[in-house]
């Protein structure tokens, strides 16, 4: 068994070992920028999706939504470096607002943050999936496999093993979609000036005269094309996972990343309007866009496979993000405490599994069908950066630093901004699913307050001070009543009789009958034993060997005798095959549960080792 | 829980209340025979489907085969009837068997009854599910929740509830079954003599020359034919549960059920001949028969739907064959002992729920179409049936009674007939499917010679006399140690140390440390106590707390120290609420599993209320 774990994620490593595990930048990059780099697959054409709407003549706003896409995009990103630099720490926008704005707040962040990371793998994962079967269609009907296999066998796996060795193994799949991605705009750009057909056709450039339904649909238009920007948070919020200098590394890290993103947003965009293409039913429009510059050939695969790589490494984003959350959240026992433990391998094992069980539940669920929540989590992500950059202006204020100014406007900005998109998303997409974003994140809310308000009055009722700690062992001298259920004359009662007679307490034997006869048999051969024990027998008129005993311990409560506490001794069979186990009642085992729930009723469990 | 359990299956009963639990014979007949009289709906038609070979013309062999199976039936009754006769305490083959031939006989004997009734169920259910299906078509689709809720909501429970109740609800669709089945017959003759065709066509009388093809076809034919007479050793399993006198009641039901099945048989297959029916693919012959008799109209609905019931009848049969001959087998310990046990109301609940969980497992992996395991089971029923007759031939010959010589005579011939025909059936059958049992017999022996042997080894290792007994206890005098491992200085802590000084031993407390820092911190609080306990403490570089503490009792185990026993003191938390349970982590459940392994440790669990 704990071979078998060491083989699959390897040998525990200790706690020194630790330091070694942070990332350079280029591996940061790769891990951290994957959500946001893949979200390029679907982003510009969530924005077309929405004017593409056949008899009305808006293709036109196209270009004007995704230059307010690429404008968020840089206010996002500058705020978003003010974070890492505020909040070294790790813990994005949840750390912050519960230094600056509070605990509601901070939990509304945190709420969003964990929908957004479970989406992230779920909806990653079948689109990395969907990407694999669309090019090599014999796998078609083995999807939920494939997703579980992805999801089990590599993410979790290689998350449990640890950062830097996912690292080593993922670190490619992100250079090699950014080199298909640029090739492919490159090669696009580079047809498009040569061409011999116009840069952008009229027919890109139609848009209708603006009433209030347009403006809806633009913004909606709008609204989905932020989808683009999930994960552009990672970097915040894993900035202890970089190598010194920690934060100086992640802001340019950020940069990058930002710039990359931009710019496949902006090219795609650029190249759609050129084609002028439009979304069709089993094509992505990346793959048509694909199709129209390089043909379907080898290009078109590597393009398709590297999407494919890097929507499962967008998943992986999600493992980088959301356990270390979570160990934070415990620290702050919003969360339980165990999900702040390092695991073996020094990663938040805990973490790792519950995110896999999660999402897996949401993929299994919808049958792999998770797509049409693309959209949904942008909600979450810019609730969280409006709460992020709300918070930074409190902090810039109160600590009125070199520059606060010019920072307090600039998060100002940055806080309008997402706070409107916010405001037009749950508007333009209300019932499209936005009001389960709705609905999640206050429910989300009200159980992270009850467990933290469960972890605050355990710590107050476990809570002593020294002397009272001292008193409570000295007040009086407690008796101890040994109680030993057996079933007959055995060589495991007499062992159980022999351990109670070192407790130091009052013993009773007692013996739970259905039988008048075979209780008769009993006493007579217990008491030519001759032993200087109380035995004592009882009826079950139903055959339960459970209910009687629990009745003489109710019993024995309610005398408020001269014994503070009542000791059950129960053995436990230990056979010498694990399948024995299945052929002996597990009487002892619900006598336990049931009478744990007793106060100062104590059981005992004393091993019986069977031989053969 | 326990009300809703209640709820469910009716309020316990006491043991003295299980006398009333018996059956009337006009029930019995209806509990016990479904599973025979139920198979008329297919067993003819096996027969046929073998005949009826395009381009052959061997249908004039079914006459033949008809009678073969119902001469068989005879024989087969008249030796149940002796079966019931010599074994009143119900057990059937299994038990005779083990009287008269020896422990192997016996358990291939059961080996093939415990196959013959979960087929019974897998096989019944979907069969009547199919039935109800055909009926209304729009529950296409839902087969399997139909399928479940049978098992579960229906059958289980039922049966759960006990025996009379299950009788009262069940008694009556055996009834309209064969109501509707005699009508149909009747008015089937009626039309056949005053009709103008002649009574059996010439067609229905063609038959080629017999050659060894021709012979194997026939036999095949006649072995399929053999599949309706599974069932009929139900009655002589459960003699026990008829009314006084039990034996002659039993015997009598089995020949009514005897002669309603002869009856049937013939019936049916006269009108098969009388109107040439063959095989179709979409419709059973049976209901081709009453299309051609009665037509299409509710009088076809009649016995669509009471052919339903008795399927869910005939599962039922199993309910009372199954955990009865469990019960037998577990005083004989061969399988769990806790599968003799009795439930609230009296019935094997044990057995009836791993009979619906295993049936359930067969119907889900085949998904439904279990159908074509039916001609399966007829192996094992007559592999039971020879050996119950042989054991009835050895246990006359030892016995003399009076009338002992024919006895002999009838069941030698019984057993060689019988014999004859699992040879016929393994032989024609073996590539389809009888392999199968081939593997599966062999291999329940091997399981079942298993656990008698660890229940016999088992029991020789407690057995003890009682001056051992006595010396067991007095040879010395053990001493304890008592280990309290402690995570900071609580009330918790405070209950355990104070517990454990009633315990009569020496006491350590034992600290596990991640942190150097947090080590020398607790120390200097602990020794600011000023008690009188030795404190150990212990580093544990891969943060686990467990492994540090099972090391260290591994080394107090190695040392060979004074201490005989070592009780390890854990509190367990009793939450207010039931999902506070989830918020603190396992490590006392950890500890005390693998704690258990060892010998002489003893785990002592302290239970902690936490109020809210």
């Amino acid at each position: 068994m704990f071979n078998f774990q060491h083989l699959i994620i390897g040998k525990p490593l200790r706690t020194e070992e630790g330091a070694q595990e942070k990332l350079p930048k280029w591996k940061a990059l790769s891990i951290f920028s994957s959500d946001a780099l893949s979200s390029v697959g679907y982003g510009p054409e969530q924005i077309i999706v929405t004017l593409a709407i056949p008899g009305m003549l808006i293709y036109g706003y196209f270009g004007y939504a995704t230059i307010a896409v690429i404008a968020l995009l840089a206010t996002v990103t500058l705020s978003y470096v003010q974070v890492a630099r505020a909040n070294p720490g790790g813990g994005g926008s949840y750390s912050i607002a519960l230094q600056n704005l509070g605990e509601t707040p901070a939990l509304i962040a945190a709420a969003s943050l964990i929908a957004d990371y479970v989406l992230t793998v779920a909806v990653s994962v079948s689109a990395g999936t969907d990407a694999l079967v669309s090019a090599f269609p014999a796998l078609i009907g083995k999807e939920m496999s494939i997703n579980l296999v992805v999801l089990f066998g590599v993410l979790t796996v290689f998350n449990l093993r640890g950062v830097r060795e996912s690292s080593n193994i993922f670190v490619w799949p992100t250079y090699l979609f950014i080199l298909g991605i640029t090739c492919l705009i490159g090669t696009g750009i580079y047809k498009a000036l040569t061409g011999i057909t116009p840069i952008i056709p009229a027919a890109s450039l139609v848009k209708q005269q603006a009433d209030w339904v347009i403006i809806i649909l633009a913004l909606r238009a709008f609204a989905n094309g932020c989808s683009s920007m999930t994960g552009i948070e990672a970097i915040s919020n894993g900035v202890t996972m970089f190598k010194e200098p920690t934060v100086k590394n992640a802001i340019k890290t950020t940069y990058s990343m930002a710039a990359l993103l931009g710019f496949m947003i902006a090219g795609i965009s650029f190249l759609f309007m050129h084609y002028h293409l439009l979304p069709e039913e089993n094509a992505t429009m990346l793959s048509q866009l694909a199709e129209q510059i390089v043909g379907r050939g080898w290009a078109y695969y590597y393009i398709q496979i590297t999407t494919m790589l890097i929507l499962f490494l967008a998943a992986n984003t999600a493992y980088n993000g959301l356990p270390p959350l979570l160990s934070i959240m415990a620290r702050d026992s919003y969360v339980p405490r165990y999900l702040g433990e390092k695991g073996e391998r020094l990663g938040y094992s805990k973490g790792i599994l519950l995110l896999s069980f999660i999402s897996a539940t949401l993929i299994i669920v919808f049958n792999g069908n998770v797509e049409h929540l693309i959209s949904l989590y942008a909600i979450g992500v810019f609730l969280s950066f409006t709460i992020a950059q709300t918070s930074l202006v409190v902090k810039w204020r109160r600590e009125k630093g070199t520059g606060w100014i010019s920072r307090v406007a600039l998060n100002s900005f940055g806080a309008c901004v997402t706070g409107i998109v916010v405001l037009v998303i749950s508007i333009t997409k209300f019932s499209h699913g936005a009001w389960i974003v709705i609905v999640f994140i206050p429910t989300m809310i009200y159980i992270l307050k009850s467990i933290h308000s469960h972890y605050i009055t355990t710590a107050n009722q476990l809570r002593v001070s020294p002397e009272d700690f001292i008193n409570r062992l000295e007040i009086y001298q407690p008796k101890n009543l040994v109680i030993v259920p057996i079933s007959g004359i055995t060589k495991v009662v007499a062992a159980s009789i022999r351990y109670s007679k070192t407790l130091g307490g009052d013993i009773i034997v007692l013996y739970v009958y259905t039988d008048e006869e075979d209780c008769r048999r009993f006493k007579e051969k217990w008491n030519n034993l001759n032993l200087d024990i109380p035995l004592r027998v009882l009826y079950s008129p139903y055959r339960s060997i459970v209910q009687p005993v629990l009745g003489y311990v109710s019993e024995l409560e309610m005398q408020k005798s001269i014994y503070h506490y009542i000791t059950i001794v129960i053995p436990e069979f230990e056979p010498a095959k694990w399948w024995h186990r299945l052929l002996h009642n597990q009487t002892g085992w619900i006598l336990r549960t049931l009478l744990i729930l007793r106060e100062n009723v104590i059981v005992s469990t004393l091993p019986y080792h069977l031989k053969k």
